[in-house]
């Protein structure tokens, strides 16, 4: 059996899959990124994972290994100066994983991974212009345009969390102001969190420490009916609304897909979401872009787009 | 002699020509766009000026007409809701001129037509991944991408100048507020200088009318030494940066060409322009992106984009 290898490298969590052409996932592990301290000792964790599952199935084929990773370079099969890891500077990670595997290696941005798991397995099916945006540690997000994905000059676009939505605002991970991943993602909802709950003692939210504070608990506050937890997300929706408003004036998409940890907030999310989005859009653009959460199991977008890289590249 | 027509439908002129396959252009006219009320005023008198000339020269053979508007959508051959012209609506320009002529009518936005002129005959020839800027009346913006000019879904992608730079901040035609060509093109740099003279009694711009402001007399004063002046530049070039470095974030193109005649003050606008917007960049595009102004001559390059229209759908 025919098998791609899909690995999604994100600030949290290290996710590696084997999936069929259709996108059925057979085996998937999950590993802490903060436990690889450098490249070369995850690379050799994941090729040794990888070729224990082989080992074990004699009848799995693989055709090739999909890396989707932040400020992951298509071009090059490099990871550079990504905000969200400890690994600095440039790490040439497709090289390092040619020294374990003889198949095609292809590396890409995380979130452009996970719109070509989209556009082959998930709601952008059908689609040619669409954004797909996740919204979990960092904000990332991958651009498809005429079916194909923007990689830019270099490989490095699709950066739409680092955006600036607020000159001067929030102190970002990329050493700038005001990025829109400090406002909307679960650590900017998280921030935006923890500097308002001591500002306001009814809010339910005070039951929890600083750093108790996730998107779950305020979505759960939120539930609860209490009005700080929603405000909150009120604030997230609107600088994500701004973010996708400018977005959509660039490229003109006909959906933008919606993934990652703060979009399990549902209607808490999408309902103030839909309202901003509408208000900031031109009206040559005003209801004509629909916007949808990822039909794809949380978690499993990533590395599907990750394989699906290769099954794309093979056909 | 096989040629095309361009034609350039600006908020303040509209200006036809002939050219040949290389770009050079045998006859230009220019009409000022307020002398026609409707459309098909418009169209009618197009028509017989580009059929008197083929009439005069029996050598010419017209092989399509390529159009630039506002708003203009290339799926549909229409101009719809352009906030800087007096036709309201959706506007069936190509369809019009159906009636006088049997060439094949491409029509798209103004600013994607002069990305593709600038792609045919101009500095961006050797360019896969640019973004082209136009700082006239308004800011218009044409994003090309792997060689491809990004239309999105509908033909409206490349509205850069709608892009919301600052919430709640200057009034825009389009009915919003902030939107980037507020404060970066000839109108939003007479605006900048109209609000700003009033306070300065120093300044040498105070020896002209409100009315007879233009980004012209404020480069003469700036380069003449005005303090305000120069600020005026300075605050133009700074929200520009901010709306460009945006942009980067999502295509991450190789290279920008500006071009209208804000770009026309040259180093008054680009040394700021380039200052900030190396600030405004995430640390991964920095000192890779090449701003130039056009080369091609001013008031050309819309008419060789429309025209480049046309040879590049017989290509």
């Amino acid at each position: 059996m025919k098998l791609a290898v899909g690995i999604d490298i994100g600030g949290t969590n290290i996710v590696f899959g084997f999936l069929d052409q259709k996108g059925n996932i057979l085996y998937e592990e999950s590993l802490k990124t903060k436990y690889f301290c450098t490249p070369d000792t995850l690379v050799d964790t994941l090729s040794k994972k990888i070729q224990a599952q082989l080992d074990e199935n004699k009848d799995w084929e693989l055709v090739g290994i999909g890396i989707g990773a932040p400020n992951g370079n298509y071009f090059k099969g490099t990871i550079e100066h990504a905000p969200n890891l400890d690994w600095k500077g440039i790490v040439p990670l497709v090289d390092l994983f040619k020294k374990y595997f003889d198949q095609p290696i292809i590396l890409t941005n995380d979130a452009n991974a996970a719109a070509i798991g989209e556009m082959l397995f998930g709601v952008a099916k059908n689609e040619s212009d669409f954004i797909l945006v996740t919204l979990g540690t960092g904000l990332g997000s991958g651009f498809v345009s005429g079916g194909q994905l923007i990689y830019g000059h270099d490989g490095f676009a699709g950066e739409l969390g680092h955006t600036i939505v607020e000159v001067n605002g929030r102190k970002c991970g990329c050493g700038r102001r005001g990025c829109l991943e400090t406002y909307a993602s679960a650590t900017g909802l998280v921030r935006t969190a923890q500097e308002w709950i001591p500002e306001d003692p009814y809010s339910i939210l005070n039951r929890y420490n600083s750093t108790e504070i996730s998107s779950r608990v305020v979505a759960e506050a939120a539930n609860e009916g209490d009005q700080l937890a929603q405000n909150i997300f009120e604030f997230t929706a609107e600088k994500l609304a701004l973010g996708l408003a400018n977005a959509v004036a660039i490229t003109s998409p006909s959906m933008i897909v919606l993934y990652g940890g703060v979009s399990q907030a549902g209607d808490l999310l999408m309902t103030p979401l839909k309202k901003h989005f509408e208000n900031y859009l031109q009206n040559i653009f005003q209801n004509k872009i629909r916007l949808e959460f990822s039909g794809l199991e949380e978690g499993n977008v990533a590395v599907l787009g990750a394989g699906a890289l290769v099954w794309k590249s093979l056909n």
